[in-house]
């Protein structure tokens, strides 16, 4: 029989809508990697009543209960005192969790205060599972024949906790076989009715013991193929192949890939070629130079962004000549490719990528609504240019705009000569 | 009696940690704001077994079963499927449905395939919500006593048909008074074991009938006060005032907030006061920029950005003597004053914030360890500098800069005289 974890999330702020609940997503990457999948997520709010009702509902069906949040220093943090009513044993100040405050708040040259200390009062009869980062330890319970762990709700915490202690001992406790084969494409530019017709289309005779399943993390999709039939192995493989016959260049990366922008992907093409990129953004803002910043190493490919905001600043930084903005615009083919010029001299880099758009919510013309947007990219030989018209709320739209302009780099750097979906649509 | 509103949340990736679940977050926001609470939420696979026993399950206790997820073209999505199942009347190609998606492809231009028409296939005796945005309608059945509403995964469809549909209509059906009391306190610069600390300590004797919660929203943090005696409501105003007064500058609003970070409170600040800002970015690489200009409005207080991730770059575009980073280096409070006073001359703007640090995760060194930074701000008649160590993974680093900055030129321009709390502890 497969084991069953359930995962009891509690939290006020996980119920009125103050916090995004982004842990579930680390207890299942980290438990499929073992082979224990999810059966249910149940999350409730900080009520004693209710948290104690809960622990001993979900115990009694789930072999695994893992419980998140509700260990922290302030009075809405429930759970100690939750697990001990349920499993009706008394809370005490467990020796080994206050050790670990006292080591913690050493470290950081702080004094203990009463909040802190109350993350060291704890059920009698359980087991601490350390934390290597936070103050407040986890710890675990047997009852109702449920192994009921507690843990952080802060996902730095929570990340070391599991990855270090948790998943060790689940694996040691219920090793499983059972494991489904899968392979993930990461892919950039077409939507996911558009793949999903594509697949329809092109593939009727898909096989009905492999999954096809979308994630769609803007702007990437993820597609994933999966199958629980050993004997469905190979095809899955040649499935994947058909897949990647259909989509071209919009895969980016087969396999699982962390990678959440197409900037991730684009870095490490540029620092194995040893080419340098700039930019010279102007509806976007900075987001195109902070994205590729954000990833480590980006100073091998990146010296310089010129966020020239206003037409003026577009002369001064990126001699962008004041006819070509009068007679055409700011947001042109001839200014971008002003731009992209002005960048490439002034950075002496090897390509660069130029924006201008309209991103709302005021602003739009009828010749150039909100959306319209020019993107220039290219090199010292050549300067491409290509307008789009991309009508969502300002952030989307400097997002899209954003991950348009690093794709089409990135087709240049790959050699594509495919025209990329997007072109089709917009 | 309480109306039980319960969240029933499908999707594998939601299951698998592929996706984020933020459409709760709209639920909670939009229900509280008449008087419902979200009593239980739960989330389980696209799997039609399941699928049918949670909501036979679910709709025997709730009087309201919110489904969310599973109403798309792809073969993944079970939601019509399930419902019809579980209240054991047929699938139809329902007339309305059918109207509204022939609609929703001729104004795009496409033509309706196979996966999309599946989008019109609904249990018998359901009735439609419209969805004013995307291919999939929303429906609604009574079982079990319980209304059961099934509502689309995109968020953008959601938050329409909420707000347009969904919202009026449990208004009319669920009329309630018990509406919590509650104010809010945005701030910055605090974490939440030195607020709850600080709490404790001012105000030691901070009464049981009001709830403090604490939502961490990098790098914001709110605090949300609350009750639910009627006879509390004064008293919440005037703990309210105490906290003000503890917290001083470090509040950025009191009420409710959509402002998620420093920038968009600096933005109209600085617009009210007929100010711009220019921005010289090393190691947040066009952060701080993109956050500026990611706010509607933007272009009347910033013209331009400087990225100047080279030192070469620091001098060409900001006139940072080559001298200054060969005897300081480039972290240091001479390199950032000349990259301010640089960014400024350049720009012509009022105020500036110019940063150098390492975001890491090589780079560090002895004296300057990964995480190091000088920040430099002010305007032409002073520039003020500040060094901090904030040693966390290089994307946080990057965020913690940029908020710290821009909160730095905020307490500028409302002539703040208090140190904040960060000045304490790095």
């Amino acid at each position: 029989m497969t084991t069953k974890v359930t995962i009891l999330l509690t939290g006020n702020e996980l119920m009125n809508g103050d916090v995004i609940d982004t842990n579930s997503i680390m207890f299942a990457n980290q438990l499929n990697d073992i082979g224990l999948g999810i059966v249910k997520k149940v999350t409730i709010a900080d009520d004693l009543p209710l948290l104690i009702r809960e622990i001993q509902q979900l115990s009694q069906t789930a072999d695994i209960l893992i419980i998140n949040g509700g260990l922290g220093p302030t009075t809405d943090d429930l759970t100690a005192q939750a697990l001990a009513k349920a499993c009706n044993v008394d809370l005490h100040l467990q020796p080994q969790a206050h050790l670990h405050l006292k080591n913690w708040a050493n470290k950081r040259n702080i004094k203990l205060n009463e909040p802190n200390l109350k993350q060291a009062h704890l059920p009698m009869g359980c087991e601490i599972v350390p934390n290597a980062s936070g103050s407040a330890v986890g710890f675990s319970m047997r009852f109702n024949n449920c192994l009921i762990i507690c843990t952080p709700g802060v996902p730095s915490e929570l990340k070391h906790m599991l990855a270090d202690e948790i998943i060790p001992t689940l694996q040691h406790l219920f090793p499983t076989n059972k494991k489904q084969s899968l392979i993930r494409l990461q892919t950039f530019g077409i939507g996911e009715s558009s793949l999903q017709a594509l697949v329809n289309d092109k593939l009727p005779n898909w096989p009905t013991d492999i999954d096809i399943g979308f994630r769609s993390a803007m702007p990437m999709l993820e597609l994933k193929l999966s199958t629980e039939c050993p004997e469905s192995e190979k095809a899955l493989t040649q499935w994947k192949n058909k897949l990647e016959q259909i989509l071209g260049d919009h895969i980016l990366a087969i396999g699982e890939s962390k990678k959440q922008n197409v900037a991730e992907y684009l870095v490490p093409l540029l620092a194995n070629a040893n080419q340098t990129i700039t930019v010279a953004e102007s509806c976007t803002g900075g987001l195109i130079a902070s994205q590729l910043t954000a990833i480590a190493g980006a100073s091998a490919v990146f010296e310089a962004g010129f966020v020239t905001y206003s037409n003026n600043m577009k002369t001064k930084m990126l001699a962008v000549p004041s006819s070509t903005l009068l007679n055409h615009g700011a947001v042109s083919k001839e200014t971008v490719i002003a731009m992209a010029r002005g960048a490439l001299n002034a950075s002496k880099s090897d390509y660069v990528i130029a924006v201008s758009g309209i991103a709302g919510p005021d602003g739009g013309t009828k010749d150039k609504p909100v959306g319209s947007v020019w993107i220039a990219w290219g090199n010292k030989e050549t300067i491409k240019t290509k307008y789009y018209c991309l009508p969502f709320p300002r952030q989307h739209f400097q997002q899209m705009v954003t991950a348009r302009s690093l794709d089409l780099v990135r087709r240049l750097l790959i050699n594509s000569n495919e025209a990329p979906h997007y072109d089709h649509i917009s």
